[in-house]
């Protein structure tokens, strides 16, 4: 008799994204020694795949399927906790997660305490801090990846996040499945729903621990989870966390596409002054228009982080609309303004 | 003293738009007047422009704002009334809305009986008889354009409609401001919150009718109004309902592109016999080939209707993840299958 369909799932998961992990390792390995002039078959141990675990029930289930998966395929397993230290007792919950990580054999296993800064609201900042910590764990251990437990749900509630900015197709792509440097972090349950992980943690008895932040309305995605999520379904039927996922992928294949289009465009408009030039930009269809002037503004020192689609729709109108307006102020002190045939957009 | 800022601000929306609606009708008219050898300047009568109008508050609203803004512009301004007849006694309900427009002053006003049918679900089959009596009445009358009082309460409505459906950035476009045959039908109201076409009606004393099927909660639409936009506001915040407008917006530049880029790779794709060449798509961006892909599986008869996201992914692994898999069944028995350095799809 084969394991519950819910623990076969999520270790399925796991075992796709190591055979990827593994393929890439190989890859860089046999690059890696010939360049240095040995073979492949000098008894190199397995990479090293860490998993982020809080405790709580996606990245518990995450943790189990790789202690399964991983010995299997000659993969070395470990895990990390980042204490954000927010609440107290952070440290003990971080030492009890060390434990019961310790105890699936994972090894290393080490708890990382972070400050979490106020930069960008707590959310923001609490993942800033995260990813760093996880970034310094992965260099230190020479950690091929680190698996992040990120769930279609988790995937439909970005989507939606992404949506509530209104700035367009690369906001509602979501997380990657593959990102970070070196395609370092990897999130196998990104086509699970979460429900099937939970049901994979309480069949194998794994313990998890439910973050009181996670329905704390304090925070948007806790309200968006609670109340946001279950009202669209409501409305909408039960297969919209599903479309949402469907359309993160979709929007980021366009983005990138339109990406790749606007990098290719940019070049053929600009003079050899490295001047915009105003007829090339007019014949751009606008999505790629709006992008090429996009990173021509950040180019110039506008934060991205402050560049709306309002800013960009302004600066297009000196191309699309223009009746004699004078410059257009954006974010970091850079301006937008009409020279002769030219868009000049600089710093001031 | 001017006029309240709600209705001075749907006023504006339509003189906007029937400025447009003149310049399209003169550059016709100049056109069509020289190949028939007279000048401009021979008094042809202004243009007809109809409001569609169910008696609701958005389409009152837009009927007040044509009927005070055309004849200062020499435009003329009538205005049709659809009866869907779903409802005992709508007929009465449609003279009633007659007898508003007349009182109004636009001529010539119609009521048009429509049956409807039952294709795609009660709110498709609504909205087909609908246009089709409108674009019936717009040969009829000759009129220039027609206006409808969506508003960009309806356009976020018809986002979060569009991803449900979870096909990507074309279902995320919403409404047009301009669409139809001949650029025929114009939405006025698509930047402006239904809130503010509501406040000009209450201070211009312009008589509305509630439509009950806007609150019941048999309709999508309906349920998506009622609770679950208001929830998505809660979660977000208030600015949901104008991210999700500017989301279509962009979405729909982005559709526009990818599509041209599409249509555009479709001919060097093909071999001398408009075989579709493997090694070619396969050398796309996947937002690029998908669509080439789709498109390719229309033109050989499968219905777009019925032509879901995941059979294009299907098709798509014919060419990206070859392992010599069998034909892919599509909709309206069309078959998709590799020949050689081929991608053959054929209806059966």
């Amino acid at each position: 008799m084969g394991p519950h369909p819910a623990v076969a799932a999520i270790r399925l998961a796991v075992r796709r994204v190591l055979h990827d992990i593994l393929t890439d390792h190989s890859a860089f390995a046999v690059s890696g020694s010939a360049a240095r002039g040995h073979s492949r078959a000098s008894a190199a141990p397995g990479p090293l795949v860490l998993v982020a675990c809080s405790g709580g029930a996606d990245s518990m289930g995450l943790a189990s399927a790789l202690a399964f998966e991983a010995p299997k395929l000659g993969v070395r397993a470990g895990g990390i906790t980042v204490d954000h230290r927010l609440q107290a007792g952070s440290d003990i919950r971080a030492a009890e997660v060390v434990a019961r990580l310790t105890a699936m054999r994972l090894d290393p296993v080490e708890s990382v305490a972070v400050d979490v800064g106020t930069d960008g609201g707590p959310e923001a900042a609490a993942r800033d801090a995260r990813y760093a910590a996880l970034d310094a764990a992965a260099e230190r251990h020479g950690a091929a990846a680190v698996l992040l437990a990120h769930t279609r749900d988790d995937q439909a509630e970005t989507v939606l996040l992404g949506l509530a900015r209104g700035s367009g197709t690369r906001s509602l792509s979501g997380m990657a499945a593959v990102s970070g440097t070196g395609r370092r972090y990897r999130r196998p349950f990104l086509q699970l729903d979460r429900q099937t992980v939970r049901t994979a943690c309480l069949t194998q008895s794994v313990p998890v621990w439910d973050d009181p932040h996670n329905v704390d309305p304090a925070y948007t995605r806790s309200r968006l989870r609670q109340e946001g999520l279950p009202a669209l379904e409501k409305a909408l039927g039960k297969g919209v966390v599903e479309a949402l996922a469907r359309t993160a992928q979709l929007s980021r294949d366009d983005a990138d596409a339109l990406d790749a289009w606007a990098a290719d465009a940019e070049t053929s408009v600009r003079d050899d002054a490295g001047q915009l030039k105003i007829d090339k930009l007019f014949a751009l269809p606008p999505a790629v228009r709006r992008r090429v002037l996009r990173k021509a503004a950040i180019t110039a020192g506008a934060p991205a982080g402050s560049l709306f689609a309002r800013h960009i729709e302004e600066v297009d109108r000196l191309i699309t609309g223009w009746r004699g307006q004078s410059g257009i102020n954006l974010p970091g002190r850079v301006e937008a303004l009409r020279q002769g045939g030219r868009l000049v957009i600089r710093q001031g």
